[in-house]
């Protein structure tokens, strides 16, 4: 999507660690009309999938998905993270860990918004080595509903989570696909 | 707004500690097109007020956070909520109590996004005791903005966070107010 990419390399800045932040419009303030036409670009992508339910992890996940499943007319869950224990048996649960912060979290739908009937399109904001996508896929398959795709903003290509995703078969499209970028110099190159 | 009272009756349920679940349609599953109804009242309600900003509070304002910003047509502006002290001087941050976890945590929205020129609407799920409204509030008010208004979808008017805020000039609109419920029999009754 050349407008993502263009407004990437406009406004992202990059810091040591692998961090891209986009937070102007992604993922603290919020660019509405910009993502509106991202939500409209992942219809585009998969509008043909059959999808009746939009999947994603809060909180960064929200507002994204929030205007997809606008695009599809069809609700949006999201699955919350929870560090207590107080897991009963009314919830599909799965494990993430976090690569940027050395934690293990747990993340759980409720087994009322889930189920085998469901065409689960998964949304996120980033992609990097795949943990929270892979977290939310074991989730969709331990309820019986089926996973359409997953389409992610920002795929960080050098960091391959998309890549292995793909080789497992499950189709992935992310809307801009980061190959490298340099903290020193702030460059941010995109994969074809 | 009726069409949210009758949703709560129809699909609410009570649970001792005055918790009032409406998570199929507001705060785990999303239903769009209803959200979408309760954003335009937000903006029916707060229209002429030249607000340029909605600000809310991550996880569960997100959702009703981003309709609301697409029917004013201006940017949203999620606090996060963090127990990290890395917080340098390019942040505002306030404290909330958590009354259900009985913790308290910073919340921090960057300064990059928040300045005097901004009139706020803030917006959430639900309104008890008022911590995150209060937090939400003393952070715009640190960083010059002018709060003019609070848009609360499910206000419990019996935790009076609401008429605290009111008595102290906030304008604060709530959709639906639950002035009592009794998790023994489920029942629910509205302020008029």
């Amino acid at each position: 999507m050349d407008l993502l990419k263009q407004k990437i390399l406009d406004e992202g800045e990059v810091y040591e660690g692998n961090i891209l932040k986009v937070d102007g419009f992604l993922n603290h303030r919020i660019d509405i009309p910009f993502m509106r036409s991202v939500g409209k670009e992942f219809y585009r992508l998969f509008k043909d999938k059959g999808i009746n339910k939009i999947l994603t992890i809060e909180a960064s996940g929200i507002a994204i998905g929030t205007l997809v499943a606008q695009e599809f007319e069809c609700p949006l869950v999201f699955a919350k993270k929870t560090k207590t224990k107080n897991i009963a048996g009314d919830v599909y649960t799965s494990k993430v860990e976090s690569f940027t912060h050395g934690t293990t979290y747990d993340i759980i739908v409720s087994k009322r918004f889930l189920d085998k009937n469901d065409r689960v399109l998964i949304v996120d904001d980033f992609l990097a080595v795949g943990n929270a996508l892979n977290g939310l896929i074991r989730l969709v398959n331990d309820s019986g509903a089926t996973v359409v795709g997953c389409g992610v903003v920002i795929e960080k290509g050098f960091q391959h989570g998309g890549d292995l995703l793909r080789q497992q078969g499950v189709d992935v499209k992310s809307l801009a696909i980061v190959e490298s970028m340099d903290h020193t110099t702030g460059n941010v190159t995109f994969r074809d």
